[in-house]
């Protein structure tokens, strides 16, 4: 089952992309009806960096970092490398050479449930990484994974060519087909916060501006 | 025993809130007898916050933030929000818009026995965080919880009214009670830290400046 | 076994400490063979520090820092302070004064398989840290431990005068009788990667660089 | 703070307690309405033992067990102890010779938020524990607590005196003045559930019996 | 994209889960390539339990069982309940009534990647969970999930039909599909193994066994 | 450092194996002063099981078991094998058919750092294991590793030929050259406390027999 490297994935427009990491990961993740969020651990190695990219995935084995060298090889620009070991591993796959590599390609960012390393090199270049952890600790070239095909990364599952938004509120799998219109949904969520954002900063309070005190009555809350 | 918003509560004075802020959690919490003292995986959001204030606390069904609403409408100026789920959560309770209204009635932060989202832009409000974990799944509005009534939060006791410490060292929480003493034992620490951390710059040894030798060489301590 | 403090330990020279430092933790942990690495879980107090020195080791029971005072006598400059607790403890055995002090006697910074505190205050002297934890929980002064005994901190082992390095990416020692030869390995991966970060961010693939296409081929890659 | 014993306390009645025991942890924790579940990482060190008990509580240094020599003293029959550390720790502060004195005097085993060791002969001598850990490690006898107190342990306030209940399903703290209406409770909860078993036991669904069919349409779930 | 109950899916022949079941969980998932395995934190409630089904997979909001009544309705003969809440939650969805109701419609046992209670009264029906914790915490009935939809439960991705086998050793996920093919391999595997076993039994070392002594020495293994 | 097999190890007497096995883990610990034990999340795969043994160890990759192929060749009767891999690890490096091997060789049982599987078959064969994890997960046979080489496995240092304990407390290692008078000090302790039980279960308390009550007195410890 592994050994495969599947060469085209199709991918979303790039505006609509950008759009979504515009929207930033909290928003899309409710415009989406709360799907496709990885585990809160997945922490990004510096703060402040907001992206969005098609996700070219890789399957790898515990502590072998050999197929990251393949996928760098199927990046476009944009894309964001999405990397799912087959068994637990805080190894570092991933340090400042494949940064370069895959930056030179156009690759936005990575996101490893594995250990990531040179994280200071990493942050100097802008080279944003979420992981699951920080270790020096190295990975061998001796067995084969498989690249662009469907993973389970962090709780979440990711095809080929979904769009990864991450930002510091962590990482979600926005699925292909459903980009367009997540955005949309998402976008509009944005336009209707702004409006709130105003009424609730000059006092106004969410009880009355959601209309909720009548409800939390009849369902017997109580002021004492 | 849920559902019940209790609206009039004691506070201590704010220059004793203030003086404890001050003096930070690590001497407040020497100051009074190593008590109140929240788990170590509470974590502040951005470095450099340093806040205290009284505890506005929320007794909260796990992955339902309706009484937070309930609770913002209690708040007073140099108040801070404490929510303690009723059992483990990590979602994310609480958003920039949450934060605008708090912050609008002088809130002072919060600290969530859960999840935060939305963090840059509490960053950027300057509205501090502990939290247990950073995520973006959202929260639902169905079932009641309490207001201020006593709550357990990350291992320590909390009592609406309590003043909350809260810095990059973790949070502690003052019994209201016990506040004005306390702050002036922590000023006593202050003051006395501040003559030593003179003469251990200077290259005193803590061994002879805390008189430690003839004790250790008594219980047996061998140089060799 | 533990009431014991070793005066007279053996450290490698400063250049080559230094030279160490510079390579940084990756580098280095590569360049012995990967070894030496201490777990990831502990973490720098903040970014961007990378230091090397001498270990001088302190053993000492859980929730206990009497011997941390009994160690700081031993320091010399460019020693890095390493402490292991008897058992699993996350209190905060560290702050301000005690870095005060060691900083006067030219300690470059802490290790410690447990918590600290003070970090604010810690941050701003420059004095850097990892730990497992940050905790406001202060120690005791009741039992012995030892001084430049041989400990496991974290997972690694450590013999005092052993070279640590530390940065970013976690914490790595060195043993001492093996810190030239490391040294030269890791020198001599520095010059050997600069060459090809540079063909990298050029654009060429790793998978070129390297030679493994026929090696995966053989192994039976499939492209699809 | 510490330093106390308080000799006094008072305990709901034997057979309210007994009457506790038998409805176990589940069916008493929603009976009081969900509140008082100690943390799901307390497990009991052999499956099978259910019981409840008065609390004497034990508010210890962390690796220190000298108050559970104080605490024995105050134990009488019937009783259970509560040991809380008050900073993290899973030291084995309680082993077969404290079982044995506890024993002696009527207890009915330990909760502790921390370690336990010797759990073979605890087995053999039918001493159920609830623990945080089983831990080898020793612990020491060098500073004061507190015994009868008010604790946190494992996320639960605990009175002394407050009934506790535990068995395979956890520990839950039920406050003595409380604890003849939630038995009432409880037992009304368990007559309800044997008529339910049956039905269900029969093929009758719970979307029938509860009635819940019409409402499940009315908020949208589709069968398709 | 919740609120859907599939109520046609297709199921692997009984013959073919039964074999599964009986060649285990570790040789399943050698036999499908090492895929499938849910984390190892999804332990048994008991020893000694060997099941396998078709999943029929549950898509539920965090501490909400509502749809578990629904799933139960869908439920044939030899079918395993897999729940996966939509975000981390050890909440006790279900007990001893929710598995008689299973129970009664041929349902072997449960998958959740969550709690689960009273876990006497499901260990003395013979009914077998692996879940991530054990949890008196009981749910709310508030919110709609799904039914028979894809989930990733414990890292695993899941399709309604599926077979999912469990025992001691975890729980492993075999598509649909695959399942005739991954017996054989399976099987296969068996047959192998018991002539290795009686080799082995009778003193031969897997170093002939294997053949590995000259790959060993050509990778360079030394003898000292 | 790695490929290198120690073949001639020093072993203890067989005798004073035996000893420390019968005093088991906790009592042995308390008699070598506290020290050589391994972190409590080291747990048996059965209950009931205490062993000791001289320790033939193994520093393996992770995810790669080759090297305990070659371990078991150096095995002789009484030994017990100690697995630490050189990165965290919870894969399932150890099953059934290297059980049956190591098995035939005499060796005891295994302590593991990672995972193990095919736990069924370990536990009917009665070879008990203490590891991490329990885990499906196999392992592959790429990389070299080393025997009998000093290793540190879940914290505690571990020299090829040490006695290992281990039993339901958990595992700790005995340096070979200490053994005899570990064992001479475990074996006091054993009878000094078969006396204090026999006056505790009588009644009589600690406070009297150690003679507590003036120190504590003396400490400040009030009753109230």
């Amino acid at each position: 089952m592994s050994g495969v490297v599947v060469q085209q994935i199709e991918r979303a427009d790039n505006s609509v992309i950008n759009g979504l990491a515009h929207c930033g990961v909290s928003t899309v993740h409710e415009a989406q009806g709360r799907t496709g969020l990885m585990g809160a651990y997945m922490r990004p190695i510096y703060a402040g960096a907001r992206i969005a990219g098609s996700a070219v995935t890789i399957s790898a084995p515990p502590g072998d970092n050999w197929m990251v060298h393949v996928a760098i090889e199927q990046l476009k620009p944009s894309d964001i490398l999405v990397i799912a070991p087959t068994s637990p591993c805080e190894d570092g796959y991933f340090g400042d050479l494949l940064a370069t590599s895959a930056q030179a390609r156009g690759c936005r960012g990575l996101i490893i449930n594995a250990g990531v390393r040179d994280v200071r090199d990493l942050t100097e270049m802008g080279f944003p990484v979420w992981s699951k952890a920080v270790s020096a600790q190295g990975t061998i070239k001796a067995s084969l994974g498989s690249v662009n095909v469907p993973v389970v990364c962090a709780g979440a599952h990711v095809n080929a060519g979904d769009v990864v938004v991450a930002d510091d509120d962590g990482v979600v799998v926005v699925p292909r087909a459903n980009a367009v219109d997540v955005l949309a949904k998402a976008q509009a969520r944005e336009a209707n916060e702004a409006d709130k954002r105003k009424r609730l900063a000059a006092g106004e309070l969410g009880l009355d501006m959601y209309k909720m005190r009548e409800k939390l009555a009849e369902m017997g809350l109580k002021y004492v």
